[in-house]
């Protein structure tokens, strides 16, 4: 039966997006994973970290190398390293002839100035022209035969899953859009802190990374390559205290003529034949509609002549892993919710 | 000591403001609640409602009459009873001779019509006609010779109170304006439903009331009253998972010359005298900060050319009953802060 | 490929067990659910009651009726309704010829005596009799053949893991045992009443069923089988604020010549060859441990003379759903663990 | 005013203990506090370490030395320091003939060879004779004129309040008791690490120091102390995810003729006089009906042979700061409940 399936290798399974990338591939039916790498010198077996995995997954991490990686002859790396340390790994497995879907922000923005403008210095720009945005609804065709594939981030994917059709469609103003976000707290990464404290974090709600956040030029670039056409946005993050989840409310002016009828109708035009974005009538996206699942909420209405929509998402999945999962099961023609259930 | 105390009334004492406000009047040192009435006939005692006061308040419910209630001779009555209720009430108590704090929101609304509009059909416009909206910070000297306070809702207190300074000198649009704003699951009140059941509202993030949210209204009256002219508002409320706390992050566009700093001057010259509100230069605003405290923190700051405010507040304390304590205070000459540290 | 799938119908879709089983049958590869049906008139589609489940399951929940379950051809029914429902309806199920697993109470305790004391008349004795108890790691082979299995209360799985083998062992005394449980919230169901409303259930920890939890002889009924021999115990649960995870803590009287380690023994050499029990020597039992998996981790150690046993499950997995699946497995001779990574 | 107030210092204003009592001595009629001091050499103002108190309190932390504690002629020192530190201070500050409450364990436990096998050596055996336990149920008149109290665990009043009247009364065993305790995570102090870090908190439940909790020799020795005979504890406690709270579970063995009436006879005979220990007949011991108070509900019942006691308090109040204020009254002869509503 294993000769059936791709054999994959995790870069990086410490963090929260490693450990859920962990869980869902041990349920895909046309994936193996062979081997754990981390970029840490402490490296404990994954069931030492994570003793939800203890008799599912027992495998050590090892530090990486690409010489050990090669060895394992993987059809796919995917990696959960934090940025800066990816764009180290990735020229190897590149050179190596192996695909990658990088959980990072290293590939993501296509523009190396604008890049280190937020990040830092960017040592791999060679790399960087063959990477595809692995926006799933948007960039299929681009992801099936990519070799590099930079997911994209939680707020990105959670922003423009429902802004896109409507800026296409024309029925909003692409400047001055404000995108009122909140995430659960992993988002926020594993490492403790005063601010991440539970007694400190619990029953607590807070704005943060007021105009600064990184996510914003992710949107924005994203947007403005859908929309063919520079789009505009204001990103505010909040934490709200829960483990996972992430909410945005977002207010543009509409365009002449838009009607709420009509932006439904583009985003329903837009998602209805697609598996993983929701388009609701039913009710509001809320963060339990999609916990635990690779699924985006959207619906959109107008309000005292404001456009408002809404997205919701689960963080480590749709805003990460699952994503991950879903683009691997586009670049090896699986059917695209494979072992996404 | 009773006789240097003002006597108080409670009527309405099983939602949560009826409990905060038993709460603080216990710790006040010039105030006794002499009498607690209800609306209903099953009334039980309060500690059998609230566990928590029992040695503190073992009082029963009695079912409001005016007779009774003039028989403990109050100087002051608190309604906590829903609206439509406390405008039966308050044409008794008013024609007793009886001050009244009153926490619905049948006297906030100065116009019958948009009361009607948004409500019920209005009762009492009789009055109406005298009842003064008591949000402290801007209307201290009518509150002070009030007899009939109408205790503003805790989304108008936590919107109007950043926006009111930025807006009367003139750094801000009037129109516009969005209100991202969150609460906490107390602030939907006590009545069970599956909506606020424990693992439906557990680890849940969602928006509610698109554009029909009963407090915008009160928002855009009290703004108007404050700038004398016309301000427009889209409030768009959510549930955090939490039991208490609120936090607006508003967005508006900046007037000619408004900066970030005036932003904060004029928030500064306005609140710096004033006991309750805080500006924040250190931190942004979190719930916690203000949780179980009659504080609202406000900050500002300018965003890819977007005027960005916080705000934060205990929804039952500066949202409801320490707003009230602090309303009694102002009228019955104590100082402002007594009984509410 | 629906030819090598076994057809479930799923009886009882709204409750929380319901829809685990759902979301888990989803994901099992030689399972289909073909049919939901309810006790109750007001049935609606699964995704309304779920909306997590849109895109997924969009089926209507239709009144049970045993001539539409049959046109249905299913292998077995899954039985999630309430006890005394259940009794009602297995007798129609079984005499179709139908193998059913039931969730309820009413086919787990042995004499129909001692089940009505704790519950209600038994109108099915005739069935009761023929009733396999659904927990695997004992009962396995019963299970494999049995056409009527009487799935485990969540409260059962959680005591009786840990205490059997050691029990077995001869290592404590049969008598005296205390269960100290807590479940989280789920674990009380889906009815939305005053003890569960969010603000008075969260920041919130307390007992209840002092001396009369049903559970508590179904877990010395299930003892007494496994030791053969009288078994009596101390059950008091509680609730812990969070939405799923049950953890018990329990002492008990060390036999003569009992030490940690031949404790430790008796766990690992029931369990180490049993894929759902984990015999933690690393990390003691923790509910996040085992959240979302069908896992039960159990430990123990001696300390001041008492034996202490920890166990730690998922309720609505290995308590309830995730049971019920391994279960079927067993039935349908698959292997344990298919569909429940 | 300020003439009235007796004037304390606190050392130790980072930990929320410390945070606590500032709060609640903020409420006291009686009480000012004049100083704060801190152990490490990075004290920052109390309002930028919990921006809560700006507006209330805004002191500077100053490094603790004595002759600067002096300056201040504080009436009362209240140390909320790390043991070990606390016994540093206390010489200091006794020599100056400052009355002190200790929140830290140096001056609990009576016998120095008792609490450096559970603790560290210990350095101030002199002061260590005049401590006074402050349990104020029990021990009111030697608090009443103590120079030095140490101010109980919160563990340990939790457990000894309901138990102290029922071994007195001679309804259970010394021995073979078993204390299954639960906290909000408050109590592990405000330290961030993984095992606080929100997401890996958050929706777990899990129990930890099996054996080994240092809680234990001091629940047993004030217990013993209040028998006149040796009592021996289990005391096994558990993390449940909230801020605050705490509720213990207690199992003991019935004395020969105990029934569950004499048991709660016994109880409301200890506590019917007294103000923060509430004997319950109404409701189970919940942590929401005591948290933000100063009270200890306590209960009790006989279930299938064995006594079951419950108690809850508030960690950080009954549990830490208000039970040091309640002490605080006693020692300078006020009503025992002012400023704790």
């Amino acid at each position: 039966m294993a000769s059936n399936k791709i054999r994959i290798v995790l870069v990086g399974g410490s963090g929260y997006a490693g450990f859920e990338a962990v869980r869902w591939l041990g349920r895909h039916p046309n994936a193996e994973l062979v081997g754990v790498f981390g970029s840490s010198k402490n490296l404990v077996p994954l069931d030492e970290l994570y003793p939800l995995l203890t008799k599912q997954v027992s495998m050590r991490q090892e530090l990486f190398e690409i010489e050990s990686v090669k060895k394992l002859s993987p059809e796919l790396v995917i990696l959960c390293v934090p940025h800066k340390v990816a764009m180290s790994y990735v020229p190897l497995l590149r050179e190596a002839g192996i695909r990658c879907i990088d959980l990072s922000a290293d590939y993501r923005i296509a523009s190396a100035e604008i890049y280190e403008k937020w990040y830092c210095p960017h040592t791999d720009t060679e790399h960087l022209k063959e990477a595809v945005y692995g926006l799933p609804e948007f960039f299929s065709s681009e992801i099936r035969s990519a070799n590099l594939v930079a997911n994209p981030g939680c707020y990105p994917t959670c922003s423009v899953l429902p802004l896109a059709p409507v800026l296409k469609a024309g029925l909003i103003e692409p400047t001055g859009i404000v995108i009122n976000a909140i995430s659960g707290v992993s988002g926020a990464g594993r490492t403790p802190s005063q601010k991440f404290h539970f007694p400190d974090r619990n029953e607590n709600f807070e704005p943060y990374g007021v105009g600064n956040h990184r996510h914003m030029p992710e949107i924005e670039q994203t947007l403005t390559t859908i929309l063919g056409g520079a789009v505009e946005v204001l990103f505010q993050p909040h934490l709200s205290p829960m483990d996972r989840g992430m909410l945005c409310s977002i207010y543009a002016r509409p365009a002449a003529g838009a009607t709420a009828q009509k932006i439904m109708e583009a985003l329903h035009a837009e998602y209805d034949s697609k598996p993983f974005v929701r388009v609701r009538d039913d009710v509001l996206p809320a963060t339990k509609y999609v916990s635990y699942t690779n699924y985006c909420d959207v619906t959109a209405t107008l309000a005292k002549g404001t456009v408002v929509l809404f997205s919701a998402l689960d963080n480590l999945l749709k805003g990460a892993s699952g994503q991950a999962i879903q683009n691997m099961n586009i670049m090896f023609g699986f059917e695209e919710t494979t072992g996404l259930y």
